[in-house]
């Protein structure tokens, strides 16, 4: 059973774009059930849309299939790509919105498979030159969700195209980490991961000109509009503010560092 | 049948903090219809929050399972909870979000049950301390609606946590209401329900210096631009402006006293 | 099986009055699926809600029902209408809404009956003033997919109202186009069919003292902000900014004409 589709995009929700893949996929798969991840990815920003899909993929069933479209490159050379990672699929575009999905896969060593999903019989028959998320991603998507073969799809490839996403970096005093989401409550969520500094009896977090001491267990421990540090859902560190918005209070932006000092 | 799921947050539409959900939810009822209600309930605003669930819940089917997360509590001692009011089910973080629908239910004598949402077998393996959303409310959600019985996902409790709602108040000339909804049109419903001046011959209603007279049947009945009342969609009366947004004209907000006088 | 309904309103997504249509929708035809097409038609804008339906109705599969309610007439003597066009079912306020799904229907010479939704036992029992997107468009829309017949829902009629759409001008030098979309991107889309310049060779589009020579193929053919012209998904002449917003870039606003000279 794979259907489960997720859908995360740049279209917004004013124009009617992500109801037209819907449309697509029910006339192909109308047994799909589609779960909208987000369709308010700032405009061709795929590092925040890869962030996004990469955050819910874990919780989704397996063999749920997760068409992800921020797709600058519609219309020119770019790749429509599917892939197998593990249990869970994917129908993206090649232009490295797939990293974390695909580095974590390699990490965890997990059989992967890769198309190029060049098999027009999946696609819809007229192919606009600028919206491949209604005419290739939403149909290839709703054909794999409702049984075809991943290899139906199109011809293995093996160089899916990457971009880098941001490390924290060691240092003397502990981890230079950086902020990667700013989500609609204001939390600053970094790269570094709370494993990292799970031995630490004694640290800070300096942004902006703020020090933070220590991590707290959750939003609720400490008094409200203070600045605090605490282990995300994701298990990554996270920097709030109680009661607040640490996006606001700080002024801090997506990159921006985070200087870890362990003090043991 | 307990199929239908609806959700209501503060969660908003970008991080794919809701899509997590619906993850969860089919991985455990793969058959549950999910509806959103909101997920722009202002970050944190329980009563807002509280009014949106309340006035969608009379229109869904019996057996449909409510579950709404506003928590500004989350990885607090603040229980989970889940009810059954009547033949409606609700999952909801024990902060005062369920008051009025537990009032309503006591009102009208409906059976309730409430049990805390204690029994981890139902939710996610690892719960973090951030997001309950998607770790204890999302699969208990999913599990009464996929046929768990209420009672086996927790012990009984008779102590929920309760916050006061405004209400109206008697006076000598009429009523003190106030403003308890801004929706989207900037239509302005208060606390008053429209049974209480049912009677009235001849009201008036007084907000922020500008006097409205008398009931008017719908938007279309006056000219573009008129500041009308009306009877809302749940039987409230509402302050609008004809093809226009009465929060602009009037400046009002939630919380701001309407007088209403009855010249009878 | 017509079991697919989409909704498109301008009810936004804050107050939950698009959930509570889910809810009556469900509770009368479980099995239905649900695609929103949008909620943020800008209010009481008949015309881009006309606009945003009319560009998804042909990626749906055949026996839909769309449920718009773009509606400032509720609650006065506006009927409410049921269409069948061709294989696609329409539930919307007679208002002009349906006028350009009406006159493509027209001229592709389909079969079309349409109906006023008269027939209150297929509404809710209680019919508010303030909001027939829940008490009558919802619950006849999910009768419709129920599988009630069009004609058990009203009386027949003939006399829909029309209202009319900017159409592009035919002129010395080639045709004056005009503005009819801003969407999410920014990008411009015009009244103007690629048909009817795919004969030239050599095209002008000025638009707000902005010259645009020629059609591209598609966004990633050209210089990041550079201003193009291309044939968009729907096969209209589309103005944008590569990598950018060319509403942003320009001002332009909806209804601006754009001047289009064919220098063969």
């Amino acid at each position: 059973m794979r259907r489960i589709i997720s859908l995360t995009t740049d279209f917004g929700q004013e124009n009617g774009f992500v109801g037209v893949m819907k449309g697509v996929i029910w006339g192909i798969a109308p047994e799909a059930q589609i779960a909208d991840i987000s369709h308010e990815i700032p405009p061709q920003n795929i590092r925040l849309g890869a962030y996004a899909l990469w955050r819910v993929v874990p919780f989704f069933p397996p063999g749920s299939v997760h068409v992800a479209v921020i797709d600058p490159g519609v219309g020119t050379h770019r790749r429509p790509i599917g892939l197998k990672i593990g249990q869970n699929y994917f129908i993206v575009p090649d232009n490295g919105l797939i990293t974390p999905m695909l580095e974590d896969g390699e990490h965890d060593d997990l059989p992967i498979e890769i198309v190029h999903l060049n098999n027009p019989e999946y696609w819809l028959t007229d192919v606009s030159h600028t919206f491949h998320g209604r005419d290739i991603f939403a149909p290839t998507g709703a054909h794999l969700a409702h049984g075809v073969p991943l290899e139906e799809l199109g011809e293995p490839i093996t160089d899916p195209i990457r971009i880098p996403f941001s490390k924290p970096e060691k240092t003397d005093r502990g981890w230079l980490a950086h902020l990667t989401i700013i989500d609609v409550f204001g939390n600053l969520t970094t790269d570094l991961p709370a494993a990292a500094i799970s031995e630490a009896k004694n640290v800070n977090f300096n942004l902006k000109g703020h020090v933070i001491p220590g991590i707290v267990k959750s939003y609720g421990h400490c008094n409200p509009g203070e600045l605090i540090a605490l282990v995300d859902s994701e298990n990554y560190i996270e920097i709030s503010v109680v009661n607040g918005n640490a996006a606001e209070k700080t002024g801090a932006q997506i990159g921006d560092p985070v200087e870890v000092v362990i003090n043991d």
